[in-house]
């Protein structure tokens, strides 16, 4: 079997055809059109076999979260999601395999709108790499450096439920059979803030999606904002599945620096608490306010007493 | 070291400011403009250590091929080159490598004013994937699917050179140190016929780049266009290396089935034929007759006498 054949038998017809699209698969290039007005947001990842996945995790929750990672960004920008291009290295042709991977992907980039127009596919360890396209008017995207001191800072969900599954997965710890299954679902198919981003844009300031963990992501805002921050370490928000399994400082450790959570870190001024509140829960998503902004440089979590907090965790280590 | 030191580091000045990036790395997403009635040419490839190139390769050669690749694709089109992302899986951090595979890559992306905007490293087996961006103007991209009976065919530069650096380094065949020297050059660094495509798009019809070998490559024009094609093998273009080294039949063999040589067959009709050569010489660039597109469907080579070749090999296959 060709390359050719390959993406054209498995992934030509994966999404349906947006009408922005004028080619997709089967040319040199795919050709696109951004509309006129507005910016194109474009985020790449790759997930590596035994590096980010199991190689024998699901095909299906793989391709779902190959492109869950890229509409994460997306969001943190408050992009409107409209394409993806895909580089797929495989050790062997497994037709199985390759059709739940693209009914992952496919389940996914339809709740979207998303279609995939492009792509390689080679021969090697497996790889996923996927670029997500979408489109934010001029001048409105979010940014890591819009925060201002004052600002409040918020997140979408819960934290830290992935970073609790994965310490089961490497035998850690064990958990009740329920909060496992909860935990595992919050990491394997991680369902990205896309629609929640859209509302929050006009009334927010800075975002960012928590991918490596709430302190090193909160910290790129501070970093590119020129600001510090204060967070209140009993604000922040945890799944019952993650309170019923651990102590609460263990807790709030896997919340700042666990990572993989592709909830939203969004900050906006006081004015906008309310409604910002009312937009998210008119979308069923939880949005707690954990934190504020200040001029002061550095990031300081503490306790409802006024104690500092330390974090052990320092944030997903790519290398 | 984190993936956003190392690519601050590395990365983030690698090549000049675009006035049309208004955020290159740094943040969730780049953000991009396409200037007004032009059409988004992306296309994404993979390069995996131990398949498409040695692990010991120069660095700087995988990072030049890395963007030459994708820098074909676009010239496939006629598209003008722009932006790319990086994706780049590495086994560990190795400083100068880093630092040779960035030079090598800045270098090309300097001669076509390519801006890096955006990537990601990871942890894993050497791999690298890098997304070419361009434009061309609404309408005016060369498709695969534009030949028409009638249509002459054309090919840049000199065909199989690639093919004859693998043999002899595979050891399937000893090469006079001149040729071998003129055959590796054209394997590791590739030059992409950018300005040569955008002088023959307002000429041709059709067109794809030759990576997977001249018979597979026309062989999607003939599908995609729903013709045929006469090809004469004495046309073929063979550099001085290739004909010093191989029997002819060897040589036309490799012209049509090695790859890797990333130059551009076109078809265009017979009234283009002087104003293509001319915008080519130009260029310095030759610009072959090799065949003519006729209603019959399939590929047909043949010698001088009218007798039939029949290619050895199928073009490269990805599995």
């Amino acid at each position: 079997m060709n390359e050719f054949s390959l993406i054209k038998e498995f992934f030509a017809d994966c999404t349906r055809q947006r009408a922005d699209v004028i080619l997709a698969v089967g040319d040199d290039c795919a050709l696109l059109t951004v509309p006129p007005g507005y910016e194109l947001a474009v985020s790449i990842d790759t997930l590596v076999a035994g590096v980010h996945f199991a190689a024998e995790v699901d095909p299906a929750a793989l391709g779902h979260k190959a492109l869950a990672v890229g509409l994460s960004d997306l969001a943190a920008m408050g992009a409107e999601p409209a394409w993806a291009t895909l580089a797929l290295t495989l050790p062997e042709v497994d037709r199985t395999w390759l059709a739940r991977f693209v009914q992952g992907l496919s389940g996914l980039a339809g709740s979207y709108g998303v279609q995939l127009v492009g792509g390689d596919t080679t021969r090697g360890p497996l790889t996923v790499t996927l670029q997500l396209h979408g489109f934010v008017s001029q001048g409105k995207a979010l940014r890591r450096d819009g925060a201002r001191p004052g600002d409040r800072i918020y997140v979408t969900g819960t934290l830290g439920d992935s970073g609790l599954a994965l310490q089961a997965r490497s035998g850690e710890i064990r958990l009740a059979q329920e909060a496992l299954r909860y935990a595992e679902h919050r990491l394997d198919w991680p369902q990205p803030r896309v629609r929640e981003a859209l509302a929050l844009r006009p009334l927010a300031r800075a975002a960012i999606d928590i991918s490596d963990g709430l302190a090193a992501d909160l910290g790129h805002i501070l970093e590119r904002s020129g600001v510090g921050a204060v967070l209140e370490m009993e604000s922040l928000p945890l799944s019952e599945s993650l309170q019923s399994s651990l102590e609460p400082t263990q807790a709030w450790n896997l919340a700042l620096g666990a990572g993989d959570d592709y909830e939203l870190c969004v900050t906006a001024p006081a004015e906008s608490h309310g409604p910002l509140q009312a937009a998210l829960s008119v979308l069923g998503c939880p949005c707690t306010l954990i934190g504020t902004i200040e001029e002061k440089l550095g990031l300081r979590c503490r306790l409802q007493d006024g104690a500092p907090f330390i974090p052990k965790h320092q944030g997903y280590r790519h290398f």
